[in-house]
């Protein structure tokens, strides 16, 4: 078996721990489901109190079983746990489902039953599904351990941490035809198997094509992510992440901590990582069926063909909403439509057949293949209400109309192009819509839902071209300068960075840093000018016992002039120590003052969950009060970089302001990777702030950089 | 009757001038469908070549009936339409529904006939709908002149665009269940009546609770708009704009004009009306339903009652997202909810009864009462799973679910207070959830369209109270000192106002502007300290032929001392020689620079279709590059200029800036209400421009204000 939780969900063979001859116990009725839904695989109900249940030979415990057990659903309480383990473990039985709660969630009697059972599993290689979890299925196994009716098998994958979640996805399903499931997994408490093992799962397993996670929260978030990068470029993976207005998770005090709320950052870092991530609950299935069934595109340019002015127009408004392009077709792909279509036919797009497909729904596919084999097109939508012309006009164009459908359906293949359809009619379930359906064509009764499907669609194409090509960048190790730094503050016995010394570290990652100088006694401001020129000076005070120097006095701006200098280094000085008699005052730093330009901050800080994340902002009011940032997880790519920059709402700010030049975003990627190295080189580092940064149209400057090291002792 | 269409819409007698024995012809098919569907009014089959028609007797021309007829439905083409209105006005036939295409849209001959078809009904007063329309129904009335089938009656009227729109809303609603339409009406060309007429008439249907427009385009965007403010303080009105990422309808050259792109300002201005404006065509039903059914709650305060983690969870992110308040449940309604469920029951806002009502589902009632009865909520929410324990768990449940569900209804009417429901059941069907709907009850499937309801219902309530309490403020008439400068730009010949008259002509209206010195030659400059004082001055070229003043070199900043008053006077008036040296140069305009604060710009221009409107956005790269900018039209209320400040993305900024104080936000609505004011009091100022404004804690300084004239001879 190609993956560790085969064993569970591809069982062949399934011992019911608590087996029941009472009806109204769920070790009775998961064996009648089991059987209902035509298991093919052995089962073996253990109850030491009966000797038959169901008609099935019961076993006092799984060691009297002769045959091999793949895996126990166990349906006794908590407290019986720590044994059965053992068994499961003397027996060889590679999976357990436990459906009991009882365990961490109830305080320390049951922390300890739960602590007992994960070493029980540990030791025997039995992996846990659950506990607390409302059970596992598997259609394609006709495998149904939870008990939920009426599912449509189809190859959705469902990882939930709500049962009644995937109760929503499997009704909703049935009412909508055309969308089923492969597998499902309640996770429960994820005792041992977590959220990235079952990912992995779905991944591995042929029969899911799209797998969807309904996240409450994340155990390792790490692992998750590293996973979803593997599968994501196999397959689409679907996340809804719940409880995402929560606060932020990380107690920091630099802004980059503050602002690493939990959702804002887990949305980039997922996106990150290939996945595609859902906000709203109600379009989950939607979307992933859409990913499951649609041919990933070259592209992202969109062409539509029409049969009726209103849905048109509204799905163009909608994929200029989302950003789609909406491709121009050649003037050779127009002249084929002009000569299968009226006159009143729009040939441009969006193409509008106006009424050319009425009295022979076949020049649907026709205009579908000259649109399709159109090198402009990646991508195209048949919009309006392709499929009910017999059933609303004429019957006897039923039989032209399913022959179209089954045309329209070999397109995605033959031409290598995804084809979408959104049709009024869907929801009276013609014939020619089932077919399209049946065939694998995701048809939808709005343009919106379709749309976000093309969305995600380009999207999850983008992401999976990104992550295939453009490479995530590892440091070998710290640099020899940059160790020296981190040994001489460590040697202080330091936590917080001078900034002279975030800056020296900087430049031992190969950041340009302007010249700077710290002075530390007034006799020594005579070489300011020798070594900086005769640029304005900007002077700030350096001590670890001043956070916010402007606050403290402790910043001049704008200097020139000696005398001046000396007055700005004996105000500073005198404020500072106004402002806390109890500082160590290091000295003033000088250096010229940066060009005009962009402010930009960049941060690094350590997410609980996820390890180490850049964020990314323009500085001032727009992290400061709109809070517009992008996030990433170290290491990261050149490409995610640059996603993190377009992906904020100022974004456009940096393409130029007022005629002015654009901002230099090549070099700030190249800033940006060469902080990820350092963070990445000094793990030791908890938090990096670079605010500002000044973002001209020809570099930067790094005008204030703060940096502070775990604490003593972590 | 009491509205103008009431002929039309509750017609007794219909003529069908085209009436054809021919089953594929629209005037054998429209006669089939209005006795299929029940109608129990006249019919009178119009055909000079038939005597009888279906059964029916035909007549030769409607003059020839002897009867009363309400409306004429008119199959026959575009050519034979005038000569058929002059016999409606013979007849004094009050209303035509007219479904030829083949007027205006098909050019000059097309228009030729529209022309002499609209004199003729306005000559005979004969309202007619379409030309180009699929038709009108009125389900209470029986009468489907449209032909669509399987229509569910109910209280949602429509008035659209795009047929198939209807067709899907139509086909959406039979799917859905518990949700149905009143009257719909095809508008076409709208050649005689408009959406505005529409609209009214909705407004006094009694059966029709929600009217939905979707709309293309506005032809008398003005007369939509005043009619919606008066039907929405009797039920919401629910509009969808589609187009709406066109380019912008204004040609100007200020940055209000080049800003008034036609769907930030339609919304806008919509919303100002009280309308609900629906971006997306998938949410228009949900939406309508909802406000159709819910009572219009006195506050927005959200408390939800759930019974299961997952939906809650979701339902509060929705809520969080959606910017809608959760409530705090008083210490009373805890202490009730505590006594009827289990002590695993989470008793505070969001309520999780944790398995308190699977016995017995009345307590789900109990809970309801009680969290209605506590005046910190005015809406309530039902999430999760309800209606289903009988269907899924215990049918001997059945009847309490029924019982349970007939009580949930009479709960809005007892407590004045909506209550909505989402349940995963819902698309099962089951009974306890039927009853709800019947009842009334607004029943969805997941909870982001409940969210949406509940967050557009108390913005409907919020529009609905503020354009009830909050007076549109109408200027008498221009005041004495702005006829006076009005009358002097006038006589010069000129369209655009030098800066000084625009500050001029603000301050007749009672805007406070900066001391100001306009300075004509260098010997002036002496008075500029005694009038001005000794704060650092700004100077600006002041010509009617430069615009771009900092472009021309046309501006100093910071300008002290005596010498460099003269040095810049100098300077300016060279620099404007030699970008133009066609120029008019009309002086210097001298004045105190204005302290610091917040950049704002706020203008006014003359839309197409809407009229006078105001833009409101910050300065600087928030208008120009991110354009964040709010519109409503003129005149508004106070109210409505306190939303424009709220509704910008970048409104926070206004709240204060690193520990500043906030900006005066009063003082920023009195300044729009003055500038309203004068724009009201000028129509024939085309343009108004101030940019910027540097808005402060303590009042504001218009740093510059442009004017433009409507263009002489308009």
């Amino acid at each position: 078996m190609s993956n560790a939780l085969d064993s569970i969900f591809k069982a062949q063979s399934i011992a019911v721990i608590g087996a029941s001859n009472d009806p109204s116990k769920r070790g009775n009725q998961a064996i009648r489901k089991l059987r209902a839904d035509g298991y093919t695989g052995r089962i073996y109900p253990i109850n030491p109190k009966s000797s038959e249940i169901l008609g099935l030979k019961a076993y006092t415990s799984v060691l009297d079983v002769e045959d091999r057990i793949d895996v126990v659903l166990v349906c006794t309480p908590a407290k019986t746990l720590p044994a059965i383990l053992e068994q499961c473990g003397q027996k060889n039985i590679p999976g357990a489902v436990v459906l009991a709660a009882g365990f961490a969630e109830i305080g320390a009697e049951g922390e300890a039953i739960a602590e007992a059972t994960l070493a029980a599993a540990r030791q025997h290689n039995v992996r846990v599904v659950g506990p607390n979890t409302n059970g596992v299925f598997n259609l394609h196994n006709k495998m149904n351990m939870v008990g939920v009716q009426d599912v449509e098998p189809g190859n959705i994958g469902i990882c939930s941490q709500s049962g009644n979640m995937m109760l929503a996805f499997v009704t909703e399903a049935k009412r909508r035809g055309g969308v089923g499931f492969s597998s499902y997994v309640g996770v429960g408490n994820q005792l041992d198997v977590n959220l990235a093992e079952y990912l992995r799962y779905f991944g591995d397993d042929e029969d899911t094509k799209a797998p969807v996670f309904y996240v409450e929260g994340f155990q390792d978030g790490r692992a998750f992510l590293n996973t979803c990068r593997d599968v994501t470029q196999k397959k689409p993976v679907v996340v809804y992440k719940s409880g995402r207005t929560e606060a932020g998770q990380v107690a920091a005090s630099s802004h980059t901590g503050s602002l690493a709320s939990s959702f804002d950052l887990t949305r980039g870092l997922l996106k990150q990582a290939g996945a595609t991530v859902v906000e709203q609950s109600d379009k989950i299935l939607s979307i992933a069926e859409g990913l499951s069934k649609l041919t990933v595109p070259k592209g992202g340019r969109v062409a539509i063909l029409a049969d009726g002015g209103g849905h048109a127009t509204v799905t163009v408004d909608a994929l200029v909403d989302a950003g789609v392009e909406l491709t121009e077709l050649s003037t050779e792909t127009i002249g084929k439509l002009r000569s299968v279509l009226p006159s009143a036919a729009s040939c441009v797009n969006p193409v509008d057949v106006a009424g050319g497909t009425d009295d022979d729904p076949s020049v649907s596919a026709d205009c579908a293949e000259i649109i399709l084999a159109d090198e402009n097109v990646d991508i195209l939508m048949i919009i309006g209400m392709y499929g009910g012309f017999a059933a609303r006009f004429n019957p006897a164009l039923l039989d032209n109309e399913v022959e179209t459908s089954q045309r329209l359906a070999t397109l995605p293949e033959k031409y290598g192009k995804p084809l979408i359809v959104q049709s009024v009619y869907n929801t009276l379930r013609p014939k020619p819509i089932e077919v399209l359906k049946e065939a694998g064509v995701p048809v939808f009764v709005w343009p919106e839902p379709a749309v976000r499907c093309v969305a995600e669609l380009i999207d999850y194409a983008h992401a999976k071209r990104r992550n295939a090509t453009s490479p995530l960048e590892i440091p070998d190790g710290p640099t020899v300068a940059g160790k020296a730094i981190l040994e001489k503050i460590t040697a202080d016995n330091r936590d917080a960075f001078y900034e002279h010394e975030a800056k020296d570290l900087l430049r031992a990652y190969d950041v340009s840093v302007p010249g700077q100088m710290l002075v530390r006694t007034e006799d020594e401001l005579e070489k300011v000018r020798e070594v900086l020129g005769d640029a304005p000076m900007a002077m700030k005070i350096v001590s670890q016992d001043i956070l916010h120097k402007s606050d403290a006095g402790g910043v001049k701006l704008k200097i020139t002039g000696e005398s001046s200098l000396h007055d700005a280094f004996r105000e500073i000085m005198a404020n500072a120590r106004t402002y806390d008699p109890e500082a160590d005052l290091h000295g003033v730093l000088v250096a010229p003052m940066a060009q005009s330009g962009v402010e930009i901050i960049i941060g690094v800080v350590h997410d609980a969950m996820f390890g180490p994340v850049m964020m990314f902002g323009l500085g001032g009011i727009f992290v400061e009060v709109l809070k517009d940032v992008s996030f990433r997880a170290l290491p990261m790519s050149r490409a995610d970089a640059r996603e993190m920059i377009a992906e904020i709402q100022s974004s456009k700010i940096l393409d130029g302001v007022r005629g002015g030049l654009p901002a230099d975003k090549e070099a700030l990627v190249d800033l940006m990777m060469k902080v990820s190295h350092l963070a990445l080189a000094h793990p030791e580092i908890k938090e990096i702030d670079l605010n500002p940064v000044i973002l001209r149209s020809d570099g930067y400057a790094i005008v204030d950089a703060r940096m502070i090291l775990n604490s003593k002792g972590h």
